[in-house]
This record gives C-alpha cells, structure tokens and sequence, in this order.
C-alpha cells in the first residue's frame, strides 16, 4: 500500500505558500509593474487564460491603409504574462501598408503566411535592409528600429508577428506625428518637414495645432 | 550648400570604434559565449543575415512520429542572435504527434495555421492544461515545462512556434530517457518504468545498455 | 559638536519615499507579480526574515522513494525573493531514489556533504552526465534539464542544491506524466509507453483516466 | 472623407487592458516589488512625472564632510522607476569629501561640471584606480565597489553621477561601520580596526555599543 | 611576524585562472558579442580606461542644425562595456535643435546644465510629453520613443544625457528616411508624406532614389 | 524497420551550426565578455566540466584570521559560467573570522554545516542584521552589501556560500583599504580612520604609503 506514502512525498513540496511560478497569467485588476502585470491567483488559473482565438479572425482592411493589426500582447492574452514573448497578426489587402513604425520594448520576426509582402527595416547608420518576402519566409526586425510592410502582391496578404516582450509596444511614426495636439512648428522644426505637409497629415489623421 | 555641414554632424556619431550594436548577427566561426555568438563584422552584414526562408519547406513526416520539426534559432537563423527570439514549424500529417519535450531556456507560443491540434503542458503541480487548437488559435507554453502537440483531426496539420530566445533548445522526453546509453537499471530506478518497457523503448529509438 | 551636522547629512539621503531597496523580503498577502512577490513595508522586516532553520530538519524518507526534498525558496523563505537564488535539502536513505525531474525557472548546484550519491543530467543532445559524488563534491546541472540523483552507498546521504532562481520550480517527471487525469491513451501517443505501464503507475501514484 | 477609417485602424491597437508600458510610473502607494514600484494609472501620468527640478538646487555643504549628495532615484524621481537609471547631484565645498562607499545595485559614471575632484575606486584584487578629474571628464565605477570622491582644489565642484538602476542604493562604509548599535568588539574582530578608534568614531557618528 | 600568513590567504581567493569580473574594459580588436565587446587582459588594463575626457570639449555647431552630439558610448569610453551605462554632450547653439531620434536600446536621462532646453516625447498612444527645461532641470525619454530637444532660449546650451545601456543606439527619424537610397515612392508609401517633400529633404541629407 | 526514420527525424533538429546551447562551459584560453567565458567546443565538454571537488577539502585556517574562503567560481569551476550560481567553501577555525567584506556582483545564502556562526550584514540605512548560526541555518547577504561571519563557538565551523552569480566577485574591506598603495592621508580623509590606524593595518596587511 505505497500510495499514500507517496502521496507524503508530494505534500511536502507543496507546502506553505505554495503559489505555483511556472507562469504568471495576468491579473488587469490587481496594480501592475515594471516587469508586468500582477499574477492571478493559482486556483483562477484555467487552460483559456493561455488560449487565444483572436488572431483566428481577419482585420477589417477596409480602412486607409488597407491593413489592420491585431495584438494578443499581454494586454489582450494573460497567459503570456511576465514570459517574454508575444504575437500579433498583419492583414493586408491589396495595397495595403503597415506604415513605418517601431516597437519600443522588443525585437519583432515576421511569418509571411499568405500571399507577398515587402518588408525594411532601416539600422542605425541609416542603412536600410529591404527585402520580399514570400509564403513561409521569415524576417527579423531588431529592437526599437523603424520598420514598414507592404502588400508585395495583388492578393490578400496575412503575416504573423511575433515579439520578445509580452508588451512589445508599438509606435507608428505618422500617429506620433500627426495624431496629436504637438505644434506645426514644433514639428516643422524637428523634422524638417513643410509646414504644409504637416498640416495637410494632421488633417488625415485628427490631429490639431 | 548645406550638405557637407549635415555629414560633418553624421560623422561625429558614428566615430571612433563604429560597432553598430543594433544587432548582433552570429558569426558560426568565432567564439560564442553565454549571451550567444559573437557578432559578424558590420560590413559583412546583408539583408539575408534577417532572413529565413526555411520554414516554407513541409518538413519530412514519413516517419515514426509522422511529425518534423524545423528549427529557425540562432544556429539556423544568424540574424536573431542575441535578439531574444526564434521561430520554428512543425509538420503534422493525420495522426501525426510531437511527442512530450521541454525547451530549457525559452517560453513557446504555438500558432496553428493548418488543421486542428491538441496540444498540452503540465505544470509543477502536476495540472494538465490542455486545449484543441483551430486555425488561428494560439497557446502559450510556459519556460521549460512538459508539453506535447498531436494531430487533431484527419488532414495535415501546420503550426509554427515562436520562442522567446534565439536558443530555446529541446529536449525531446524519449530521446533523453531511451536514445543514449543510459543503464536501463538507472532509468528504471530514476522512473519507476519497467525494465521491459525501456529495453524495448531504446530499441526503437536506438539507444543501448 | 559635530554629530547634529553629520546627522543632516544622513537625512538628506534617507529623505522621500524611503524603501531601502537592498532587499525585498515577500509579503505573501500582497500580490505577486513575474519577478516575484510583493516587498514587505521596511519597517517590519527583521533579521528572522533573512534566516531560515527548515533545511536544519531531516526530511521524512519513509516512503516509496526513500527520500524527500526539504525547499527553502521564496515560498518557505522570504528573505530570498528577488534575489536571484535560493536552496533546498535532500536526504536519501539508502536506496533512496530522487527520480527524473527539472527545475524550469533555475540551474543547479548540489553540494554532497554526506554519503555517495550517484547523479545525471541529460542534455538536449541526449548525451548524458553521470558521475558518483562524494562528499565534499560538488556538480551543475544546467537549466531545464532532466537530471536524477541517487543514493551510491549503503548509507544516508544529504545533500543541498543551490538555484539560480528563488522560484526554481520543480517539475518530477513520473508525477507530470501520471498523478493527475491525462488520458491514458494520450500519455500513451506522447510518450510511446505502452498502456500497461501507464496505467501501473497511475495507480502507483494516484493518477486517473 | 477617411478621418473615421482610420480612426477605426487606431481603435484596434489601443482596445483591451491598454496599458501603455512605455513607462512604468512609480506609484509609491501601491505595493512595491523585485522589478521596483508599481505603476500609476496612466490616465494620471503628466509630463512632470518625467521631469524632476531638484537637482537643481545646491545641497546644504555646511557639515562635517563639506559635501552633500542629492538623490534622484525612484523613491524620489518617479518617472524613472523600471527604466533602469537614476541620477544624483554632488556638491563638494573646498575640503569636502565624499566618504569611502558603495552603490550595491548599479555602476555609476560621474560627471564633473564644476571644479576638481580626486576620485577612486578599488578593483576586488586590491587595486586602486584614482584620477583628478576636471571639468567635462567622466569616470565610471563599477558596480558594488567601494570608491570616493575629495574635491581636488580650492573651490566648490560640483558633479552628477549617472547611475545604471533606478534604485542604486548607497551604503556609506563610515555610516555602516559607526552609525549603528553594533558592538565595539564585533567590529574590531571583523575589521582589525582598535577599538578606540571604533569608538571614537561611533561617538562622531552617533553609534552606540 | 603575520605578514606572510595573511598573504597565503589572500593567494587563495586570486588563485586560478584570476579574471577579475568586477569589470570589463572593452577590447576593440577581440571579437564582440550580445552583451557588448570582448574584455581587456586584466593586467593591460589601467584609470584611463575608466576615465573619458572627450565630453569636455564642446562639439561643433555651425551645421544645419546648430548642434552636436558627442557620444561616450562603450565604443568610445572602454570603461562603460557591460556594465549597462553610458553618457553624451548636448550643444545647442541659439536656434540649435537635435531632431526627432530614438534610443533603441536605452532609456535616457537628460541633465540641462547651461541655457534653456525644449524637450519632449511621445508615447506609444500619440501622447506628446513636453517640458521646457532650465538648468540643473532632468527628464526622462523612456526607451525607443521618439524624442527631440530644441534649444529654448538666446543662449548656447549644453546638456548632458545619460543611458541605461553601453551601446544605446540612435535612429535619427530624418536620416533614417532620407540619407539613403530608399526609394522615395516606398518612402511615400510608408509614410504618407508627399513626394516632393520627401525629394527635398533627400536633396538636403545626400540621399538618393 | 523503424529506427531509421526516427533516426531522420532526430538529424534534422541537430542539423547545422549545432552548438548546443543548454550550458556554456568557460574555454579559458578564448575572450571573456561581459556575460562571461567564451564557450568550450561542446566536443570537448565532459561531466567532469561539471562537478568540482575542491570543495571537499578544508581550507588552511592557520593564519591571522584563522579562515580560508574557497571559491568554485567560474574561473576555477568552469560548468557555471554562465548559469547565475557558484558556490564557495568557509572554514572557520576557533576564532576564525571572515572580515567585512562584499560581493559586487551577488547575493548570497551562506549554508552552515558544522559548528556554530555568527553571520551579519548591514543595510543600506545602517541597520545591521545580527544572527548566530546552527548546523543546518541558511542565511541569505543582499547583494553588494557588507557582511562577515565570525565563528562562533569554541569548534570549528564550516559553511557553505552559494552565490546568484557564477562570478560573485570579493571584495574585502581591510584588503582593500589597507593591502595596497593607497596614501594614508588620502585614506584617512575618505575614512575618518586616524593616520596611526592606517599605518597599523598597512603594516600588517603588506600595504604601503
């Protein structure tokens, strides 16, 4: 009768305060921190807290840039919490742009699923590295540099990004730009632009002054 | 004539030992140390170190597990050395399975493109977490614990995990235990399985003693 | 008179929200976050928060294993919590067996400081490293690997592992696979062990299904 | 008319949970944590917690060191907090001296902006490093060794030292030594100091024992 | 006569292979890796590698911009390698203004030390944070957002900025779009601005295409 | 016929640059970074890159301190580089003492397995945390904070160290005021120490100046 001998055996590790730290899953009510959000107690934890459907379901592109992104960063999917890692999903119809943009806290590698997509990144020295990618190809944006993806093709285009933080970040550079209250001249003056280039985007994207 | 002012100011800042440490693109030939491998020379460095086009190729799933797994990491992928990131693909053709396996150093997020997969890791508590994956679905799984993936359903099955290092490593259980040189008395007393059971285990898969 | 002066001075540097972030030992009834627990306030902290007398306790070793594993992470001892390790007891009786397991958030140091034990890991190449400790020796066992220890002579042994981790975790294999309700054909499909030995140890150690 | 469009394109990334983790504000009445403070909400973040003016104001050099050191860590800085650097202020009077001290947690580069100051630290082999720095010049030192800081002419300098962690910390050797109740004949036995000169520093310092 | 007792103790603790880690001086010509360069043989190693005077100097502001940017990066300043730190100088001749830029690998603390600086950035969610800074003022640019410091008043400036990395990296948004041979349709493409415009300021950087 | 298939199964996972990244063992004739020793060719690892024994040996305490302190740090144990931990081995005579001393680089848990000690450390707000030590006690140092232990019965004692780093680093305080070429004068102004106590304690540690 060795079972509950075992069963001791178990017990004692177990023991005590015993929050299991395999994994974090994301508390939104509890106060979050620099290195993420609090974690749900063990016992609320179930397999859906480290399932997500949501890249399943296309972006609407009928927009401007014909693209859409979907995030399942920490925000959106609890379960990669405090792990180091995220996904989203690209859409692009035909001509669709995913502008140029960063993500401030992690390096990105694109999956080409569906159809061509041209995609840069530009380094440092202001190299810029271009390349198109076709159905299973994958590409490697390094962290916080300025990065684009382009509809290579007439059809439909689907990618999968996936981020070395649970909370990548994302910043476009036209909305940081343009879609905010920041002055003209402001802007003129750390850009360089036109005053009436500036003025003509804040106009397409909401923003004001 | 404002040009050569401007390169005046360029030149300032990219000086003296000019390392563009944006990346760091493994160099296979040189010494690699715990935080991975050494960096290729800048000028050395092309858009094709930031791609990868080896997972548009099905893996070979005539085999025993009728599964294969194809690996991006920094030993394949140069261009994710040091970026905290990698990819691979696994090929899963009806009945089709990964077996149980860790990977030692990173967190998986499993995306299923293709075909329906249940896939599963257990915890340190010793509670499954398991789940039937549809195109779209993604799962997490957590650092270093057990986790499995088997063809759901009757048609080829595609999904590509991402890691949250350039080294995730893997352990496959089988392997570890059955495909070496192991004493199949040790492995008997380290897993309480019958001698019966290992012996015909390593003869499957290789491994003697 | 010099010591008022003195004591402005000091005031300068302990002014403000004042947490002496030297340490944080963990308050186990705030909420925990992905690198660890709450800081308990300052004030109430005392010098019993950094000293932990468990590991001073022979573990039971009258079960089926004929050992036990005594821990002192964050979890029993609060005073490690944030700082990046934490250490455990093993006694072994002889024949006493800690079977095939990982610890998916640390590395390993075990220090034998008594009898012979005979231990292994196994690595991602499936090569592995076995070696008979005695005591005084010490052996790594690098993150996330399966590794084993067992008793070498005809006498107790004790041992402590050190972790590079205050959470380390602990995943045994032999309680991952069968002490909990995984389907017995599934654990069968992910691990090639045949029905009749799942199913044995299942009831070894109180699995179901 | 596309303003609405794309509107809807920017609703899709900011949807969810939408914690913006740029930045991690310190919230200093929530719990604290390994990672530092909490996060305040971000609809209470404003551009002064970003900014901080008390470095800006001398510190009060008129006591027994003929020095002061200024804080800006994230107990007193907020915005800094999870970003992995802080900043303090250094006033020397002529004569002043920053004692002998350590910054457990960062390595520090010290910028002189006014006057003279010799400043050294000790490598873990025994090695001093020293150098009169003047205005402009940088030293870094490294972190957790003891180092020190004189004004090196006859005039007031001040400096700014950069730290690599928001809460560095600072253990100043005289204050650990002498400013406590520690007994007089625990510090001799573990510092070969006499134990009048323990005393009579307790005395200057206000210890006690 | 202790002398060479205590000797033999400290033989001890240098003996082996006796790398003092407590630093890592770059060494330039050794191959450099993730985690920065390789380190100097501790006995080439002397003060003037902890010790950077090229801050000292002015840089030269008759340029486009009326500013210069003087790193002391770990590719400039051997001291700072590994150890997760690094500062620059700031000059900003009246009218003088340091573009929009991003750090990619760093967060930033900007010390204002003479004159009168605008500065700001912009969040993640298009929130602009702008601050006019006076002397002895700080501000934090948390990491990989866009950023710009404009000099604010009739006077010279100087600031001093600190990173939280060896190696911060810096993108200047109007080099990276036009200093180079992207194709100015891509470039329109991506960033909606006008092709004239874009055109225009590829005429005033020296791009191409 | 199986075993082939699998065999093909097994190549592709190991296939290319097949560095096997579960562990880095320190090559010592190859660059060290700032993340630690290159790593030795994995054809050349063995296990007993993996255990040490120098610990097994009691450390000559017949010197003034009546201690030795033997490290197995990675530049002596070369299977932890790179794993965050070492470990390390105190003797302590009657009458041993290990001075106030510092590890820059990591925390520590001190395991005491004979004897009895008095262990302390001091915060940085000048608390000190006093304990005596039984067989079997751990105690835990924050890290870079001062710290000693002294024996504390009229038996030897022995204890084990364990440290968050594989190259903790050791600085100890009278090593590093008074075992070198530091002016007395200059000591004696960044310590408050009397010009006699220095010269004293240079005489007897073999400092000079």
């Amino acid at each position: 009768m060795i079972f509950p001998i075992f069963f001791t055996f178990f017990l004692l590790l177990s023991s005590s305060h015993a929050s299991v730290q395999d994994f974090c899953v994301a508390d939104y009510k509890a106060p979050d921190g620099p290195a993420g959000y609090s974690c749900k107690k063990p016992a609320k934890v179930t397999v859906n807290d480290f399932v997500y459907s949501g890249l399943g379901i296309a972006g609407n592109t009928t927009n401007i840039i014909k693209a859409a992104v979907t995030p399942a960063f920490a925000a959106q999917f609890p379960g990669v919490n405090g792990l180091g890692i995220s996904l989203a999903r690209l859409d692009l119809a035909p001509g669709g742009v995913i502008p140029f943009h960063t993500h401030p806290g992690a390096s990105e590698v694109l999956l080409v699923v569906q159809g061509t997509i041209i995609a840069g990144f530009v380094a440092s020295d202001n190299t810029p590295y271009l390349k198109t990618l076709k159905k299973g190809d994958i590409m490697v944006f390094p962290q916080g540099l300025l990065h684009f993806q382009v509809n290579g093709g007439g059809t439909p285009a689907l990618a999968f990004p996936s981020f070395s933080s649970p909370s990548p970040g994302l910043q476009i550079l036209d909305f940081a730009l343009f879609k905010n209250d920041l002055a003209t001249e402001l802007i003129a003056q750390t850009t360089f632009l036109d005053a009436a280039q500036i003025k003509k985007l804040k106009g397409v994207l909401g923003g004001t002054n």
